[in-house]
């Protein structure tokens, strides 16, 4: 039989970072090509002790074996709105209905884009920035546009020309240690942000996986907080980075009608989350595990974080400029040389090492001499390994690329 | 700031079940409305004995706190397969590419739709059809037509009208147990089907999450295992009804080029489904326990039907027509007059008894007399109870409707 599939899903291919990690899956292999938080700081004793006392609790199981709210548990979402005020999110007149659980950050993103999104509409994005964005966004028929970014965040004036030009009814960003480039917006940066948006009527996803796992400097408040009439951001977080990913859960805040919108929009994609992992993340912020375990995780990411960046000292060509974010999980860096870093992948791979070519992370395909390189994955012993054989491999890259144009030269 | 939702968005409401379920939270309501499996027969004893060996188990749970495939873990994919074969879909050469895990059914239909829906094509259902189902479909802006269903299943000169009228991409059936009417399709109305479905070129989702709950007769193989070269049919079902809806897990079986490209939805949509999840449920299966639970179920189900079969018999009307299924979760019944069951709800409420409407299930709106009553949910005695009042509010209702009309005649 012939099959007919959706505009939406006929030009759509895989992940490139989840094929990447489908071939990492290869044994020996070293993985900077994830983003997943350093297995060693996840809290599993203290989660083997919680699933523990929830799952010999009837009474509470008998109502989490069941069907429950869209929305979530309306305590879950009460310790969401308490723990979103320790990073900044001080907004008056909060309250349950501007927050929704989901199954992982990633579903959030999804649930807007289906609330807003008609195919055609125009959407801006960070030139570069997150991959599965683009791709689900894409999905949905949106129109990406790259707005240039610099150390302090988005290039307002650009943003401004865009916002005019292309009208679009979202602005994506991750305005703290972004994926792929590590960098965080200054303060007068998001507050100008939110101005243009409310000024050109357009919505902001502000996607926030990563500000927890600040290594150095000091927290910048969410883009969120300078919303301050609760109008026209849309934050979203999980609990991956910091608890676990495999839990999937994440959560959004928002504007009560967007939010019910979107709670609508769940329950036709999974009509709730597990209630099993709320359950679990529940106990976990009702004991105050949650800033103890992102405090005893710091060190681990500092110290591969500053492997990594020592590393590419050592091994990587003089020409090589890169990022030294404050936090997160990834180094962005580009060769002057204008080297294709996805030919290079297959080489990178058969001498164990993987990473994700930078070109997926931009709406228009350029940034083809550009890299992520995620530090939070391996041990600092192996990032040293995994970062020289990359150096080399660039090194012998630069040198074929010159000896290939020469001889057209001369 | 002004609000500009999508498409699929601006005219959905919520789903009718849902908003009752909130209603039904008021204290010392009976429902008869939602799709509850039975409380007392989740397990929870031996849930409790799998979440102490997993959560003390490092060595799989730092696999399991951590990012995972989209399509689901390999062994409970390869489990599912098993299981599938015990409920009739025995097709050669079925493997894991067939096979992906999903949160939910519900989760599994989303992307079926996602696959293949673009707006404006067309569906086709039985009518009366699952609400959950309609509601979603509408979201992606497709065109709902109704089948015409007997005791045998859909009438198939119908079905072939309307597949060569309306030229439909998908047609959606629950046919074991259906969703509102608890109705079974014939095995030769499940052939012919597959048939029809072939030659018209159509893709049949089955949705199927009722059929292990039997409380009498023998059972019918799935439309899947008519499918022999596993061609058209995408076969879901979910551990919801028979371990817990609240884990929020279930699966989809098909044609290995559908499967792939539901995987890439669900990249975007939730990126995998709770691990936590995922390894309580593999666990389940590989201890074999998933027989064992049903049939201790099943009692409970057969007392529960037979006590709100029973009641209707000694307090409705006798006008009032109803199914007496031979498992699943519902009785559907109509009125012989043509008194309306939405209208009827809100006294209902204040009797405190939930149910659902008849009319919520049709593409068409038709079915204003019809009625869906739940009775997993409530034990014997609460349903003889909320069965009476219910029988005697619908006598009230008839008897009012022929005192109106009498006025108007006279």
């Amino acid at each position: 039989m012939e099959l007919r599939f959706s505009e939406a899903l006929m030009d759509l291919r895989g992940s490139a970072t989840r094929e990447i990690w489908s071939k990492a899956k290869k044994p020996g292999m070293i993985s900077l090509g994830g983003g997943s938080p350093a297995r060693e700081s996840l809290p599993m004793k203290q989660l083997e002790e919680i699933a523990a006392e929830i799952f010999s609790d009837y009474t509470l199981m008998s109502r989490g074996y069941n069907y429950a709210s869209t929305e979530g548990f309306d305590e879950l979402r009460g310790q969401v709105l308490e723990l979103a005020k320790t990073f900044g999110i001080e907004i008056p007149g909060l309250g349950l209905s501007n927050v929704m659980i989901t199954t992982g950050g990633g579903q959030a993103i999804d649930l807007a884009l289906r609330t807003f999104v008609n195919r055609g509409d125009s959407i801006l994005v960070e030139n570069p920035t997150y991959l599965g964005f683009l791709q689900v966004a894409q999905s949905y028929g949106a129109k990406l546009t790259g707005v240039e970014a610099g150390d302090n965040g988005l290039i307002l004036a650009d943003l401004e020309e865009k916002m005019i030009r292309h009208k679009p009814k979202l602005l994506y960003v991750v305005p703290t240690f972004s994926n792929p480039t590590g960098k965080t917006y200054t303060r007068e940066n998001r507050a100008a942000i939110v101005e243009l948006a409310k000024k050109y009527n357009v919505i902001i996803i502000e996607d926030d996986p990563y500000s927890r796992l600040r290594i150095s400097g000091s927290a910048v408040p969410p883009l969120k907080n300078f919303d301050r009439e609760n109008d026209c951001v849309i934050y979203i977080s999980s609990f991956s980075k910091v608890i676990s990913p495999g839990i999937r859960l994440g959560y959004a805040i928002g504007r009560e009608e967007i939010i019910r919108k979107m709670t609508i929009a769940k329950q036709g994609a999974d009509l709730s989350s597990s209630n099993i992992s709320q359950l679990l993340v529940l106990r976990y912020l009702e004991k105050g595990l949650y800033y103890p375990v992102v405090e005893r995780a710091i060190p681990v990411y500092r110290e591969r974080k500053n492997a990594m960046i020592n590393a590419i000292g050592k091994y990587f060509p003089e020409e090589f400029s890169h990022t030294d974010p404050d936090g997160g999980l990834f180094i962005w860096g580009a060769f002057k040389t204008p080297i294709d870093t996805a030919a290079m992948f297959d080489e990178a791979i058969n001498r164990n090492v993987a990473y994700v070519q930078g070109q997926t992370f931009y709406a228009d395909g350029s940034g083809i001499n550009t890299i992520r390189l995620n530090f939070s994955n391996e041990n600092p012993e192996t990032i040293e390994r995994a970062i020289k054989i990359l150096g080399e491999l660039s090194k012998e890259t630069i040198a074929a690329f010159h000896e290939k144009k020469m001889p057209a030269a001369s």
